[in-house]
């Protein structure tokens, strides 16, 4: 490939290359006011890399005033240099599948079948048992007016440290901070670890809305390829080794999007690596209700020392509430807890008295074993179902919501059916560092069980 | 001022300018591994600087691992170059007494009376309707367990967007984005504008919570004084010239913590310059609720054009809900619903559907009239007060919480006496950028009109 004109060789992600490039050409008059900029394919074909990149590179040209888009026209450099970001037209900030998965399906009047997203059915949580405590709450009338605590409703806490201590993390009370959610955990720790504009290492494929947020704060994304046991070694090591980075991001239990999980052996390795390279894990366990032991956590085997560990009830008692929580070691919670003041404020004690009391509620151990035989239930079925049909499932032995499955038919194709048949489906480069293009795509088993979705699949053309 | 061989002159901030000489200085072995800083204070002396600054400037050096504190003994430069973040010790990343407003003063058990916090009394709030409205959730059970819809609640945009047309302002529900609160809205448009490292525009004095967070984004603040009428036009327009800002954040109704607001002729002449000079404006009116009439908004003399709006219930009906909200043109509001999604996904339903419940409560304008009067009234009285003890009050006519006064004491003695008498005082620095020193205080009526707080103002010593 030669030598492009338009890309910055110096920049260190093909994104930064392209934006680089082209806001130095414009700097220097190299393009002019009011030029046309060759179409997303044409320079991805010119420069060997993906339309997405390209396109990745426009809208940050564009948000940040650069250049501008007119719709059924193309791309052409703004007339003002450099203008406010107020010029930027309605444009999307992520690559639009992105967005769509990020946004577009939370819309839930707007889909069919969620064939590929990453929350259970409602009717899957016990609603009775939230009904219940309500009533409870205003007839006891324990609710608060006030702010809540900065590191969140002490008895919550309290709890969360009897859950954790149980699994062999000695946190203490200090060292947990709630959160509106494991997504607002990990944006509150991307800020305290400073990520942005750095290189950092993530799960490949890996959790979508972080890869986005990431891409979105401008760090260098360096996907650690998975296998059935979790990260592969040699790849981890190799890219602490180049890269030097100061963090590694991962999902090592019922990972989303694998469904896979670390073993023993791996989990001892990456926290070794980590140790010898010096590098800060972040560890997201936003499934830890769902699994069918505790798992034995990184954060526990490294005494909260590098580990920053996460989790959340969206998963198992409900999205509704947004509730999760941090556990750190003390010096980083104490940083977490000022950032979590910064940006706004104490969480709602209200959602956090509420799940307390769904977790100390007589029922809910119950529900839990049920819930997760459910899940169990009917992923064992989709991951038969999907190799009876010669499907490559990535984890045959996943026992969480998500599999990771390759089809028989083209993905463009697949895709393309569903979205007629009114299934959506989510692609696997969702979930790859930089939306890099591949054959998986991600389901979730809680909603595959049913007639429909198994008349689709066997109606596919295979073309 | 001499050149200082541990400054970068070519740093825009002083902050910058402290903490990129000395990352250089130790980058090139001007300083060695291991070897002692100068003091706070020493090179506060030798620089011209404020002791904050070099606070400020030592803390981001520590967190990034550059340098590290010993207890009693001072800075040294760290031995290995350049440190991964978790070296850093539990610093607080902000100034003290900053820290202490934004998250000590939460912790509502370890203090007395809060003369100087930012919200009222809980029991001015009506516990009473938030009960039955509890009740009426439970019993109806019209309780969500999925996910929010991305812009948050359909029902409460569309309840707010009539609001706000009755105030002039017609944004469309999907102009509208419900967020946790105030802060956290301030925080989306931050990540939205891309101010991070930016030059921007603060009122001076302004809302402390916000001047840290951006301190924090490593912003350069640039602070427009206030007169009794809003900002001073003059300065205004000054720094517009000078620094080409693309944001100036302002809170110009019943203003905190001045309690003043802008002058039908100020309002317009801001958003005239903001025209002239291509500057965003963040109109912040979270104590829009308690305004004796309705305030003729930025926002709504602009149309919406150049104006991000923002408020919040966490003034008139409660803190502990976490609910605010954002109204913005059409193309900012897409981007801010991205943003809100990547950094925490949806804001809890029950949460606005109980907001929205008390917004119509049949009760809820009489208890909204008792609530400004009885703000009114505490401040009136104090005022009264403050005046005939012959202190300096910024706006003697200010009818909202906050009153800005001078007193006749030495702040460093008033700090002490209070510090004593177990009250809770807001020193005016705080509420200034870079934590600049001032003679004024904060104070927060609802807490001020009772036999305790008047003593202790007639026991005051003088010296």
């Amino acid at each position: 490939m030669s030598r492009h004109p338009l890309l910055d060789q110096e920049a260190r992600s093909k994104v930064e290359q392209i934006v680089n490039g082209i806001s130095q050409a414009i700097t220097a008059h190299r393009l002019a006011a009011g030029g046309k900029l060759p179409s997303i394919r044409q320079l991805a074909k010119e420069c060997g890399m993906s339309p997405f990149t390209v396109s990745e590179a426009y809208e940050q040209l564009v948000q940040r005033g650069w250049i501008s888009a007119k719709p059924a026209s193309g791309f052409y450099v703004s007339r003002r240099n450099p203008p406010m970001p107020r010029s930027a037209p309605a444009l999307s900030l992520l690559p639009l599948d992105a967005d769509r998965l990020l946004t577009g399906i939370y819309d839930q009047d707007s889909h069919g079948m969620m064939a590929g997203c990453g929350w259970l059915p409602e009717d899957w949580y016990d609603e009775e048992a939230l009904i219940r405590i309500l009533r409870r709450t205003a007839r006891e009338q324990t609710i608060s007016l006030r702010y809540g605590q900065p590191k969140g409703l002490l008895a919550l806490r309290e709890y969360l440290c009897g859950q954790l201590h149980d699994q062999g993390m000695a946190a203490g009370v200090d060292q947990i901070i709630t959160t509106q959610g494991a997504t607002h955990a990990l944006e509150l720790i991307c800020s305290v670890l400073r990520v942005a504009g750095q290189a950092v290492l993530v799960d490949d494929p890996g959790y979508c809305n972080l890869l986005s947020s990431l891409t979105y704060q401008g760090c260098r994304l360096h996907g650690v390829t998975w296998t059935e046991e979790g990260p592969d070694l040699t790849i981890l090591e190799t890219l602490m080794a180049t890269h030097r980075p100061r963090v590694f991001f991962t999902n090592p239990w019922q990972q989303n999007p694998t469904g896979a999980s670390y073993s023993p052996r791996v989990a001892h390795e990456v926290l070794r690596l980590a140790q010898q390279y010096d590098v800060m894990i972040v560890e997201d366990n936003v499934s830890a209700d769902l699994l069918e032991v505790p798992a034995n956590t990184l954060a526990a085997m490294d005494g909260l020392n590098r580990v920053l560990y996460l989790s959340s009830y969206s998963k198992s008692l409900s999205p509704s509430l947004r509730v999760g929580y941090i556990a750190a070691p003390l010096q980083w919670a104490e940083s977490i807890m000022r950032v979590k003041m910064l940006h706004g404020l104490t969480t709602p004690v209200l959602n956090e008295q509420l799940v307390l009391a769904l977790c100390n509620d007589g029922k809910r151990k119950r529900h839990n074993q049920r819930l997760k035989h459910n899940i169990q239930d009917a992923t064992t079925k989709a991951i038969n179902y999907f190799e009876m049909l010669g499907w490559e499932v990535f984890s045959p032995t996943a026992k969480g919501m998500f599999i990771w499955a390759r089809p028989t038919v083209s993905q463009d194709s697949l895709l393309r059916q569903a979205q007629m048949a009114g299934i959506f489906l989510a692609p696997g480069k969702l979930f790859r560092p930089d939306a890099q293009e591949t054959d998986w795509l991600r389901f979730n088993s809680a909603y595959l069980d049913n007639e429909v979705f198994r008349q689709f699949l066997q109606g596919l053309n295979q073309k």
